[in-house]
């Protein structure tokens, strides 16, 4: 299995700084950058495409509800046109820095609770398959991988796009796949040499334990790692070398 | 002269609607679509595309600064690169809807303060012609047509970019070419018929006359028309009549 | 029983209008003003509370979900400490325009999907009612009227704040006072002579009749009406006679 | 002269973090606090009045130009209306933290763009002081001291409002007292000691020396430090030490 790194970038707004993109990003496949409405903007997003294109990462659209103070991550009660709309404004926003730096947008990522809504409401997931579509077949959608990839598999073959699939070495998993929640204490796995080693596993068996270490085989395109610790450089690095992509 | 008429449309924002879209669309040929700076946002920017599309009206995209609360009439001393990425932002977020209706962006008017500044700053010219020319070098700029059109002509030659020349007609303009400010009193010509007197003369004689009566001869490519007005929908067909386009 | 009329007023953004308040807030007693979240900027409040001075209109902070583009109708998953804080960022800011026109801010009614939200979760009810206790206790709060008001009461003493009982005239109730759902078809009544005869029997017998006939006995202090049909003010000016106040 | 440190504090937004605000707040006298226009939101704000009250540090109210993503430093072009209800909006929203916390808004003092528009046009300076004294006139405002602070004092005095006059100990001043513009390379004086120097000398013999060397005399009521430098806490330390408040 070919296991490629993808983390958030771009996600610095106005004055205020987040993240170590320029140490990370030779680092990585992957680069989801934010769009405007969780965070980044206009300059940021200039920069960070051709942060991007420098190091020859991917570029992913990474779209979020419209909510800059909650960082995206409150879950907002919009409807299907909405949703649709600003994730096609956000693509096409994107869009234009890839233009103006000879690349394009590969992928996109919902960002936050856009996500976590996308893998819990099957007409929120058709209405972002929808907004990329029209926008061109090309671009791929990242979503979380499960046990049961087929029904997401099949609604986006229906919207003619190709699906990444994304698993989380640093989350605890459900038996049935799905993550534990946030809100409970194991959630994070914190310990870096567990997270390494279950990469590695995933990398070489193909599977991750669960919480109660059922063996979990899970399609992994792709791994998300975070940019923003105080150690993510050498972590990345590390974690880079396992899966040599 | 083949003088055509061009509308700022899809300036509702959220709830708050402005302008009868719905019903001028059909009588214009350029519609300058907000992009969520001044006004409008993802839905609005789908369904005003949407509708121009329908008339097989020509699509331009109406960047500004980003400034909701002041409609983008505000001046902001910003960048160049401030500027030149905001208007790539909001050319790519409607380039989007574009691409949902299987159309295009074929132009740029700057908006409100922006138009102004540009008309008064090489470089801010230079940064939104910079942005445009990175984006497609099919897409148009429109500015403000003077008696001495040919440094702007040249400018924009260097970038690859051609120019749309817009003329207002319900403005009284200086004798040097400059439109009367809005501060005083004489700045705007309410009565319709004059209007339509000076649109008439532009057409067939190729001038416009200033506030003192010196006839200014000015490449018209098109009229601005507004869009909000009591009986603007009245005005805007007999304008069509005599533009004929 | 004394029934006040409750009209949401200040509800325009920067150029956008909304409503007819100077028309309306002569007929009403209670102001709802929005603070910037959902609608209205400071300038409006500026002028809407100075408006509401003018009449001698009770003036109550409309505080809202941080939405404008959605007008904060749509429910946001905030933490408390979020939601308590930006009742309080709200009705500060109108107590500024508050004490430039030499009156005061005397209740507070949610706005929104907060207010549908403080009534679906007593914490939020809660968040809310420490908001308003920490700022003034003699401001009250406006709620919903349920046929079991005792348990919102009894919370209220707790943080020393008083309530106003809201009924809707123009919404259909279920049997167990609840509101009829938006989403179906019967939740509003449009009929204004049935709105009419629902006033006149709250006010003089005290029950409102639910949609199958039930008759539902609801305190109610006050009654929201709409100032933004087309007929609003002629509506309002006839509830404004039943009520007699 | 009894010289006390001013701080911009709470300029965090949402998840993004700035300055060291628990760390400084013990060492400065003056807290100026972002009330959410170029920085902070309700809950930064709120838990910013909470620090500032656990250290007894005065509270100064710092408004801004609407403007996160610039941070308020563009200036913008608005009408006196717009300044005098931008001000009041933020002043109310600081003081409702402050009723939270059983403290008070103590001060004002302009942010960035606004600050320097208020030194060059007295208009708005004007409109500025008429939003604090139609708030209460026991709320002081700061200002940039000059060599002649006279016509700002007697501008005051005609709205109530007591003056507290701020000096820069790391900014070049020109002959006349005015600041070098940050645009020419000497504006800041990076190098501590000099600052610590400059310092000394303002509290024991009145002046500061302008970039040619000559004796600027200045009213000193507070000086400025910055909290979000690398040893932002060594220096201040350092400073109170000279201050000796």
């Amino acid at each position: 299995m070919n296991i490629r790194l993808n983390c958030d970038m771009g996600e610095s707004f106005g004055i205020w700084k987040m993240g170590k993109d320029e140490e990370i990003m030779p680092y990585i496949s992957l680069a989801n950058l934010a769009c405007g409405f969780h965070a980044s903007d206009a300059v940021t997003m200039s920069r960070s495409v051709e942060l991007a294109k420098k190091y020859n990462v991917t570029i992913g659209a990474h779209p979020s509800y419209q909510d800059l103070v909650g960082f995206g991550r409150r879950s907002m009660k919009c409807t299907l046109e909405e949703i649709k709309s600003i994730v096609l404004y956000q693509i096409g926003a994107l869009y234009s820095f890839c233009k103006l730096n000879k690349t394009t947008v590969s992928y996109v990522k919902p960002h936050g609770a856009l996500y976590n809504d996308m893998m819990k409401d099957d007409n929120i997931y058709k209405a972002i398959l929808s907004a990329i579509s029209s926008f061109d077949k090309n671009i791929k959608l990242m979503i979380l991988s499960t046990p049961n990839n087929e029904a997401y598999e099949h609604t986006a073959r229906l919207y003619g796009i190709s699906l990444i699939y994304e698993v989380f070495a640093d989350r605890n998993y459900n038996d049935d796949g799905t993550l534990v929640s946030r809100v409970l204490p194991d959630a994070v796995i914190k310990d870096e040499l567990d997270v390494m080693q279950r990469i590695t596993n995933l990398k070489d068996r193909g599977y991750l334990e669960s919480i109660s270490g059922k063996k979990l085989f899970l399609k992994a395109d792709t791994v998300c790692v975070h940019g923003d610790g105080d150690n993510a450089l050498t972590f990345i690095k590390a974690v880079q070398k396992i899966v040599g992509s």
